[in-house]
C-alpha cells in the first residue's frame, strides 16, 4: 500500500487521555482510535495486525480440532436465567438493552449459556463427543473503569473456545492439548519467552486451580511468581505453601513479576450442561451431563501487550507473524521506489511504500513508530552498487541486499495472510 | 473436513417457526441457528459461506481503493445528537444501553456519525481527499417484526463503505465506479443475472434519486419494474412517468417483479460533514465541508437471497465462489474415501468428506441439502476403471473423472479463501 493513500496520519504527541504506553503508541501510529474510554476502533494498520493475530490463533486452534462459528451479540434472557447469571448481583458487568416491545435482551459478555443451549440440537449421544467449538466474537463488559488502552476494554473481540467431553478424563486430555496450543500461539505471536502458564484461582466452576497465561509486563494488573526453569508461574492470589508444594515448586526459586493475563483455560464441569439440559446418552444407555471447558484469548489485549512488551523508545516493534506489513519501503527521492514497489507487490511481498513528499527525518521517525520488521531505503546517499539498504527494526542492523535477497527475506509469510 | 467430526447435524423437517424457504434450508442444513426472531448464529458451514461472501466483496472494494477498518458497536451519544439522529422520533430502530455510571450509549445501527468525527483527525486538506473507507461490522436494528430468516434481521454484519470527496464531481466519479464494482460483486456471488441496478427514492439526503441493487426473488419485500435490455430497474416508490422519461425508459418495456434489496449506494452530501465539522482547506485556501457517499451490502442478506434464488426442491445450490467447500466426497463404503481425501486436502482442494456410517440415501439427501458444487462418489457400484464418479449439484450431470481431472476441477479457487 502507498502511504500517501493511507487515510491515517501519525502524530508526534501522545494523546493526553491515554496512560498506557501501548495506547499512546498505537494512537500515535494510527493503529487505533478511541471512541470513548475502553472502546476503540481499529484503523487500517491496526486491523491488519488484529487479523494476523486472529489468524495465528485460528490456525493453532484448528490444529487441535476447533470448529469455528459466529454467535450473536444480542442474547435471550431466558438461557441466562436458567444458569442464574442474568441477575446483576451475580454478573455485575452486563450491558443490557430492549426490544421495541419491551423485552429485555443481553448484550453478550460471554457465550457459555447460548452455546450450551444451541448444542442440545446437535449432541445427544456419546458418539457426538468430544467437540471443540470456538469463535472470534465481540464481548461487552460494563467495567467501572477502563484506562489501559486496548488492554482492558468495554468492547473487545474474544477468541472463546468451549470443549464438550464425555467425562473428566476426556476433558483433561483436551485441556492439556489446549495448554500446549496456547504455548505455541504466544510463541508465534512473539511473546513466548515472556509468557508463563500460571496457576490461578478457579472461580466458581471448580474447587481446583485453573490456568492463566501471563505475560511479564510492567503495565500488568497481576502479580505472579515465576519458576524460570520449570517455565511455570503462580498467581499471587493462590501463592501459598500448599500450592507450591503440590506443584513441586520452591519459594526460593520463585521470582516476583508484574504481568498481564493474555489467555486463560478453565474447567466448567457440568454447571452449564446441567442448568441448560445438555445431556448425552452414554454407551451403557445412561443419560449424563456433558463436561465442559472454556478457553479464551483476547486478540486486542494481546496486541496491546505485544506493544507494551516489545516497543522501544522510538516506537513499536512488531513480530514478523503479525506485523501489518513485512516491509516498509522508504523512498528518499520522489518516485525512487516506484518500480521496486510494483515488483515487490507483484511477487506478494506485503509492502507499505512511503511515497510521501516529506523529509527523510520524518519518514524514518514514522517508520520507527509504525514498527514494520524490515525497512528498505531507496534514493538515499547510502549506496552500494546494485544493492538496497535494509534495516531491521528490532535491532537497528543495516545490511545491503540484492532485490532477490530482499524478496527472500520478506516474502515468506505472505500467503497465509488474509488482507 | 470429515463430516463425522462436524458438530452440526442436518434435519429432515423444516423448523416450524421459519417462513422463508432460505431460512428453512439453512437451518435444516446446519448453516445457521436462530437465537430469537431476527437474530442468527452462523455455524461452521454457514460461517464459511459468510466469510467467502465477505472476501469477494473485500476484493472488489479494495480494487476501487477501499481501506478497511473496524469500528465499534458501542457509540457515544454526543456525535448522534450533533446530527440530530439520537432522538427515537427520528431514528426508530435504535437499540440503546447504559454505562455503569448511567451514561446512555448507542448500540450501532450505522456509522456515519462516528466515522465522520474520527476523520477530523486525519483529513484537513484537499490533498487528503478523496478517501474510501469501509468495514464489515455488526449493525443492530430494533425492527418491530423480523420473519424472513437472515434476509431481515435485528443483528447483522454489514459491509458499509463511505466516500469522502472534495466536491460533487469527484463524488460522482467514485459513485459510478462503486456501481460497477457492485455489479462485479453480484456477478461473482452468482446472482449477477438476477440483480438490477434500480432507481429508488433518495431519502433525506438528496432531492435526486439513489440506486439500489435488487435481486429478483419471490420472497422479496420490494416491487420493481425492469427494462431487461438496458439492465436497469425502477423501484415502485419512484415509478412515475417523469422518472421513466428522465432515464429514457418506456413503460411498455418495463416488467414488474418482486425483488430483494441486496445493496445500495447513495449520496450523503455534506449533511454529516457539516453537522460534525469535517472540513478541509481547498487549493484556494477556503474551508469546505467534505462531500460524502454511502455504500452498503449485507453479506447475511445476500446469503439468504442466494439460497432463496438458486435452491431447488432438493436443497441449496451454492455458487462456486462462496460454497462452504468445493467438493463433497461421499464414501458409500467405510473408509473408501480415506486415501483420496488425504490427497485432496494435501493439494488444497476444499473437501467435505462424508465418512459417516449412514446409508447412501441419507448421504445423497444431505449432500443435496448442503449444496456443495461438486460431489465425488467412491465405494459405490457405479464404476469406471480408474475413474471417480462426479456429480454437479446445479445440473445433476454425472461424469467420470480421473483424480487429476477432479483436482483440476475443484482446486482452482482455494488459495484466496480464508478459513
Amino acid at each position: 500500500m502507498r502511504q500517501s493513500q493511507l487515510f491515517t496520519k501519525t502524530r508526534r504527541e501522545a494523546p493526553s487521555d491515554e496512560v498506557a504506553k501501548s495506547a499512546q503508541l498505537l494512537v500515535r501510529g494510527g493503529f487505533i482510535h478511541k471512541e470513548m474510554a475502553g472502546v476503540y476502533d481499529y484503523l487500517p494498520l491496526g486491523l491488519r495486525v488484529l487479523k494476523n493475530i486472529m489468524q495465528v490463533i485460528r490456525e493453532e486452534v484448528n490444529k487441535i480440532g476447533g470448529q469455528e462459528i459466529l454467535m450473536t451479540t444480542l442474547q435471550d434472557k431466558e438461557v441466562w436465567e436458567k444458569s442464574g447469571r442474568w441477575d446483576e448481583s451475580v454478573v455485575d458487568i452486563w450491558f443490557k438493552t430492549k426490544l421495541a416491545n419491551g423485552t429485555e435482551l443481553g448484550v453478550a459478555n460471554t457465550h457459555e449459556e447460548p452455546l450450551t443451549a444451541l448444542l442440545r440440537e446437535h449432541i445427544s449421544s456419546h458418539k457426538d463427543l468430544p467437540k471443540y467449538i470456538y469463535q472470534f466474537q465481540n464481548k461487552f463488559r460494563n467495567e467501572l473503569r477502563a484506562k489501559s488502552g486496548i488492554m482492558r476494554t468495554r468492547e473487545f473481540i474474544m477468541k472463546d473456545m468451549y470443549s464438550f467431553s464425555r467425562n473428566e478424563e476426556e476433558f483433561k486430555e483436551f485441556y492439556e492439548k489446549s495448554a500446549e496450543a496456547y504455548g505455541e500461539i504466544f510463541k508465534r505471536l512473539g511473546i513466548g519467552a515472556q509468557t508463563y502458564r500460571t496457576l490461578a484461582a478457579g472461580g466458581s466452576f471448580t474447587s481446583g486451580l485453573t490456568d492463566e497465561f501471563q505475560t511479564i509486563c510492567d503495565a500488568g494488573e497481576d502479580t505472579i511468581y515465576i519458576d524460570e526453569e520449570k517455565k511455570l508461574a503462580v498467581n499471587k492470589e493462590v501463592y501459598t505453601d500448599d500450592v507450591l508444594k503440590e506443584h513441586g515448586l520452591k519459594k526460593e526459586n520463585m521470582k516476583e513479576a508484574r504481568a498481564v493475563e493474555v489467555g486463560n483455560i478453565f474447567p466448567l464441569g457440568s454447571k452449564y450442561s446441567e442448568a441448560l439440559g445438555l445431556l448425552y446418552k452414554d454407551e451403557d444407555g445412561s443419560s449424563k451431563p456433558v463436561i465442559m471447558g472454556s478457553y479464551g484469548i483476547g486478540p486486542g489485549r494481546v496486541m496491546g501487550t505485544i506493544v507494551e512488551t516489545l516497543a522501544d523508545d522510538k516506537g513499536i516493534i512488531w513480530p514478523e507473524e503479525i506485523a501489518p506489513f513485512l516491509l516498509h519501503l522508504v523512498a528518499l527521492k520522489e518516485g525512487a521506489g516506484d518500480e521496486l514497489y510494483e515488483e515487490l507487490v507483484n511477487v506478494g511481498v506485503e509492502t507499505l511504500y512511503d511515497d510521501r513528499t516529506v523529509n527523510a527525518g520524518e519518514k524514518f521517525a514514522d517508520s520507527d513508530l509504525i514498527g514494520i520488521p524490515y525497512r528498505a531505503i531507496v534514493g538515499g546517499k547510502n549506496r552500494e552498487e546494485g544493492k538496497i539498504e535494509v534495516v531491521k527494526r528490532s535491532t537497528g542492523e543495516t545490511e545491503f541486499k540484492s532485490k532477490e535477497e530482499l524478496i527472500a527475506l520478506c516474502g515468506r509469510t505472505t500467503i497465509r495472510r488474509s488482507s
